[in-house]
């Protein structure tokens, strides 16, 4: 599936719309719709499942996203979270030097680490030219901030500038103390969050997967100091499985270990997954050791002590922490590339099926009253009792090969079709969406089979 | 239960932290701890259920924070979206002018609806103090606007304006097409969003009343013309009857109507629902008929058809719309307000308790293994059967009655004691937070007995 065909599926079924599309839209913003809320809302469901809920150890926070400013001067993000842009001097397009250098370079040169003025010197000596005009006319490079700012409460001077978070995490590092203590959490112990971060991203682009408005799933996980790199491990492979349990297939992932030269100085190691994109494997996970040195930072910048006293040893430390964090949207992305199929059936007809996880399917099943005269009144009552619980939908149009067609193309797992039977005998026939049998259920066993057969 | 003493309790317990704690805070901002994060989720959740998933004809919608901002020239935010305000010339402490009138008034002025030299006129006439340094020299009233402002993108121009919303549900109508046409829906039909929205308040306050960054609960329901009354007249009650099937006291709860002179020239009407706060009652949840407003607006500003094709009569039509909105900090102060007690037993003890409805208390059950050293194992065992389908906890700490004081604090609704019978003969004792007797349950019939008591 191409990324343009993924775009087009998406807004037919009302899985993505273009953003503020009746206004001429905003540089790649999307809309979830009624499918995309619910995929989404799934995504990060099973996250918190796995990552937070089942776990003895694990628990959540919900922090804003304007901080006080003095936490972003703390991590760094004030002073260094640029990217190098240039600009055509002819027609005013604003490139990112780091990538024109590695595009026109065939991917050859790592602009990555380049200094502003060995990339002038690499533009210049290469004659690069603008993707847009032609010309090769470049302003000096100069660094762009990706932070959104803005100014809050009733005075608008320097003290009122706040900042739209990049990240969700610092929102977990700066409450480290407040959680630990109010939860009674000895270590170790991780805490999940999910939310949304902005980023000024120069080129936005390839739909949901770098946008500048995002949603972030990340989880920082504090541990004793020596016992990291086992952590480390154990979430590289958790993350992993989370992936492949949820029907991602092996052969679209890879691992990539950033080598230890590109490394930040106190960084013990980072993994990305990547998986299998239209344009290539590109990065869908981070997993990173970071040791103590963000909940340092804030100790150095608060002057409070983010220490944790061991009970067992009456050692003090401050924790090191290992990261695993994902965008909602790019695992949006990648369910759906991974599970979409335009499938030729014997006869030689097509259909359109998403092979998702039940687990992740915006629908569990839909309802589907056979004839809409005879059988809305019981269908109607079968729908009202699945919905008390379970995310279902109801479908009373068109024959019943086309509701066949349109539910599995929108990954609904099972169909339930309500007709004579159900209301001589009380069974509905229930069609499994990838094999198309079908089954004979009793009204009242029909909860438990989809409790079984949806779960994760 | 005082403000503060709620505001002490949420902290203590892990509800709610006070904001960037660490760097001295950020006027009234806060963030929703283990606890919190988990009943403002089960409030969403109890939400969506009700308002959207188990309905028909109601879908969702996930749109941005960020929109074009031809959308806040069109809803009227830009030009309109202001509140009076007056600076102290002496101290320069800043307050809005109408709740300063209405204060220095006891409350027999209403200064909504006054004009700015009005409210001079009357602040000067009346010699109003200002709260802060006792003088009475103000400034000119002037308008503020509440919008955020940042700008996003490549050049620093007035192009890349861009605005924080202010409500979620502008989103909503400028997608009404897509979601109608995608989803193939036919009127009435409502479409449900949860998220954040930001009002730069002059004067936020009241613990989670009265943030600048909040989270909201809106559904759009789009009807036919001539229908909207009784689909305000149901929203009303649905909306009462949301908060009172969750344990909320009708006596905490009053209907305000907004006087008719008082409404906008295209309002049908608004019906507040008031709870009882610690300062008395006031707005938790706003239902309002606004007739085709909003989309009339964006179809005039977008120049695209927002009419709804009546594929019974042929009709073309711009919907009509009612709106329940709600804030999700709001109800979470209710719920927690209308369900704490600090309870005096037969005894003479007293123990904190939350009779808060099982289905959002933040967990749903606790394992407690009686005998650390003994039952741990089975408890692990049935702390990770029971994980996999509902939210619980796991406490091993202290003696057993000091754990059922701290789950009946948090508004835990079972205690499961794992003890010497559960090994011998596979059973458990429930224990009840809010009777505090106990049943004998067979850990297999564990899962049925939650499911029972905690849906909604």
């Amino acid at each position: 599936m191409t990324l343009d065909e993924l775009v087009s599926y998406a807004k037919r079924y009302g899985f993505v719309f273009p953003g503020s599309e009746i206004y001429g839209g905003l540089a790649n913003a999307w809309d979830l719709g009624p499918l995309g809320a619910l995929l989404a809302e799934n995504i990060k469901k099973a996250w918190f499942k796995k990552f937070v809920d089942e776990s003895k150890y694990n628990v959540r926070l919900d922090s804003p996203i304007i901080l006080n400013s003095r936490v972003w001067e703390a991590s760094g993000h004030l002073s260094s979270f640029n990217d190098p842009k240039v600009d055509c001097k002819y027609c005013h397009n604003r490139e990112r030097a780091d990538k024109l250098v590695e595009k026109a370079s065939n991917g050859e040169v790592d602009a990555d680490g380049m200094k502003l003025e060995e990339i002038d010197e690499w533009i210049k000596s290469h004659d690069v030219k603008c993707p847009v005009c032609g010309k090769s006319e470049w302003t000096p490079c100069r660094t762009f901030s990706l932070m959104y700012k803005t100014s809050q409460g009733v005075v608008e001077d320097s003290q009122s500038t706040v900042y739209l978070r990049p990240e969700t995490c610092q929102g977990i590092y700066i409450d480290f103390k407040n959680i630990q203590r109010a939860m009674r959490l000895k270590l170790p112990f991780g805490v999940g969050q999910c939310g949304k971060a902005f980023r000024n991203e120069i080129t936005p682009g390839n739909f949901l997967f770098r946008v500048r408005e995002f949603e972030q799933l990340e989880m920082e996980f504090f541990c004793k100091p020596g016992t990291e790199e086992e952590w480390f491990e154990y979430y590289k492979a958790f993350c992993e499985n989370f992936l492949t349990s949820l029907g991602i297939s092996k052969d679209n992932l890879k691992l990539y270990d950033h080598p230890k030269e590109k490394l930040a100085f106190y960084s013990k190691g980072t993994t990305d997954i990547l998986f299998k994109f239209p344009w290539g494997f590109d990065e869908l996970w981070g997993i990173a050791s970071r040791t103590n040195y963000d909940l340092s930072k804030h100790m150095e910048f608060s002057g409070e002590s983010l220490e944790y006293l061991d009970p067992e040893t009456n050692e003090k430390y401050i924790p090191y922490v290992v990261e695993p964090s994902v965008g909602v949207g790019r695992m949006f992305l990648a369910f759906l590339l991974n599970n979409y199929e335009m499938e030729t059936l014997e006869n030689g007809d097509t259909r359109e099926v998403l092979h998702i996880h039940p687990y992740l399917a915006p629908y569990k099943a839909v309802v589907l009253p056979l004839i809409k005269k005879a059988h809305s009144e019981k269908a109607t009552e079968i729908y009202e009792m699945l919905s008390k619980e379970f995310i279902v939908s109801y479908d009373d149009t068109q024959a019943i090969g086309k509701r066949y067609r349109r539910a599995d193309a929108i990954g609904t797992p099972y169909g339930i079709t309500i007709d004579d039977d159900t209301l001589s005998n009380g069974t509905v026939t229930v069609r499994n969406r990838d094999t198309m049998t079908q089954d004979i259920v009793k009204v009242e066993d029909l909860k438990d089979y989809l409790r079984e057969r949806t779960s994760f």
